[in-house]
């Protein structure tokens, strides 16, 4: 392979599942990649760990308990400055030997850093649902303005991006999107009802975080993920199709106007498009597994129904809706799976909130940032309200 | 779509199913396309018909009989000019007006006119298997040498072609193949003994020739497309993988070597490869229809069974032994169809002819045309002296 500049990488959310997979990609290519910048939560301990073997020039934590007990164990030479909170994950971003920026802190907290990089022109690799869903439009306009390429890292979007490469945009005839069903797709709406947080929170093929599983059990995440492949792509939502694909083995699809279809495939390893996303539009060799078809035997599809999927269709609606809707089904969502997972409401409550605070929200144009979080703020504060009155 | 050159077409086996395919296609496409000579074989009737169809300037039949018969049935201005054989064949492809060569005549019939388009730097795509099994060698390096385009129309191809563009040759881990397996996928060796003409045309998914359909039952297509794609895409043998796909719906895919996986899918319809090819890297809008995954339902895949597919096992080696071998290999395959197709040999004594014959065979470097006639030729008279000895 020839030789090319030399990735220095900020990597925000690197103590999470997306940031460990990071750095495993990252020791499999010393000659391409450079860990220059690290941001964490609160696991100080993991953290340590992580400057011991990678040697960052700075890193970041949440607050400023944490930046004091890290502080505290850190010693020699090398030691990397330490920055703090939301200000302080903006900060690596924006460090000038940063050329790369992975986005893989969850929730809002990764929106901030993200949208700051891609201003800045560094290149991103995106694991932040959240940056796309509340912000898609913004970003996409600043990463156009400022010619930032930004290159989604979850499986499908992904999938959707390699394969797109080298057809032609104007040729795409629709997007089909995957989804595993998650663990109730052959449950009856009416057993529902009683499902627990336990239940929900047994995916059948990845291994995710309790927000996440949750979102795969309503096919919200499904609905993000189209919201996010709108943007991503700039794709019209009538072009967004969704498939039920319980092997998780087909991650995307595009389909061209001549009928020719282009999938992508492969183990359920975050690796993967980790990879592709640092190396693009290069694949690189990597030691997760290969996809023996054979082993696998079957690959099957079925169409999704929304009658028993209500999140999904709350989705697409939003998405239609489009200015800050989006924002309040994200927000809405989160409030109510929190609500869920704490016991609070029921599994089939978690749409009748999201449907309710929908209804009470009069979308607005998004022109900045603060427009965003505002959006954000009052649905939340809405959930959380419909759900006390709930109890 | 932006204009470009319109294309100007010599399509070589216009009265084959390949052919009507490829009129199908240009027929949508009459700003892109232009049909400016047809060749045909023996079938007066239907290449009138064309003729009226798609006034082109000049038309070529197999023998001086059907060029008389045409002529006599030819009338009014812009009658076309009318020629002969291998030579009018040539002519045609070699027109100053014809800028692509669609070459779909069966048989080693369809080689020299190739040949001789490819070293005039026309565009090729290409149907015609022996072209690229008997020089694909000499083709690839006259291509290379005229900076000709060569594209190819069956549809395992053009998925290969397809699953490759937009992503580097040297990040390619293998490329598989997809077998339906033909009719007698699940049949044991023992009950093949006695396997009728009758039941080897009953193919599961596509309708073709004879031959083909006889090649595709003892899987020598895949074969035969394996040592295609070896010379198509520049690929070592170890590289091409095969599995077989009894719903013909994946055409083919490509592994990458960080385990992504890109596959092309479609219905089995031709019109799908040809308009790829024509358009090349542009998928135009085609009235094929639509894949519905949700209604093919299940996708299933399994490995070959060389035992009881020995004519895979020697496509496998005469690609390996390389040279001339691969067209002893193609030749003995001809005439061991045939000689079953006229009930003179059992099903299972295809491959033993071939392989009897290979054995025979001292393999020469292919450097002209000239060698690889002498040694098809030689191949076809080995076998049937060996197929008379038998009876």
């Amino acid at each position: 392979m020839k030789p090319e500049t030399k990735k220095n990488i900020a990597l925000l959310g690197s103590t999470g599942s997306i940031g460990l997979s990071t750095l495993r990609v990252v020791g499999l290519h010393p000659d391409r990649y450079q860990i220059v910048a690290l941001g964490a939560g609160r696991n100080v301990k993991a953290l340590i760990e992580q400057i011991d073997n990678w040697h960052p020039k700075a890193v970041a934590v949440q607050d400023e308990a944490s930046a004091a007990l890290l502080r505290e164990q850190l010693h020699g030479e090398d030691t990397p400055e330490v920055l703090v909170g939301t200000e302080g994950y903006v900060g690596l971003a924006l460090m000038d030997e940063v050329n790369m920026v992975v986005s893989a802190m969850s929730g809002a907290a990764g929106l901030i850093p993200t949208y700051e990089a891609v201003k800045a022109g560094k290149a991103v690799a995106l694991a932040n649902k959240e940056t796309m869903v509340m912000a898609g439009q913004l970003i996409m306009a600043k990463a156009a303005e400022h010619n930032t390429q930004v290159l989604p890292i979850d499986s499908e979007h992904s999938a959707i991006l390699q394969c797109l490469r080298g057809h032609s945009r104007e040729d795409v005839r629709r997007v089909i999107l995957t989804a595993s069903g998650g663990p109730f797709l052959g449950m009856k709406r009416g057993e529902m009802k009683d499902v627990t947080p336990e239940q929900a929170l047994k995916h059948p093929n990845w291994k995710m975080g309790p927000k996440v599983t949750i979102d795969s059990a309503t096919l919200m995440n499904k609905g993000l993920e189209a919201i996010e492949a709108k943007w991503f792509f700039g794709l019209d939502m009538e072009k967004i199709n969704i498939v039920i694909h319980p092997q998780s083995i087909v991650h995307s699809m595009v389909e061209y106007r001549d009928g020719s279809v282009i999938a992508q495939l492969g183990v359920p390893d975050m690796t993967i498009p980790i990879s592709y996303a640092l190396a693009y539009p290069r694949h690189l060799e990597l030691d997760a597994g290969t996809l023996d078809l054979c082993e696998v035997g079957n690959l099957s599809f079925e169409a999704v129904d929304t009658e028993r999927f209500p999140c999904l269709d709350l989705a697409l609606k939003a998405a239609q809706a489009g200015k800050t809707m989006p924002i309040v089904l994200n927000a809405a969502n989160e409030v109510s799976v929190e609500a869920f997972l704490g016991h609070e409401i029921g599994f089939l409550e978690i749409p009748r909130v999201i449907e309710q605070v929908m209804a009470l929200h009069r979308p607005t144009e998004v022109n900045e940032l603060k427009s965003v979080m505002a959006a954000d703020s009052w649905a939340r504060e809405t959930a959380r309200e419909l759900i006390r009155k709930k109890r």
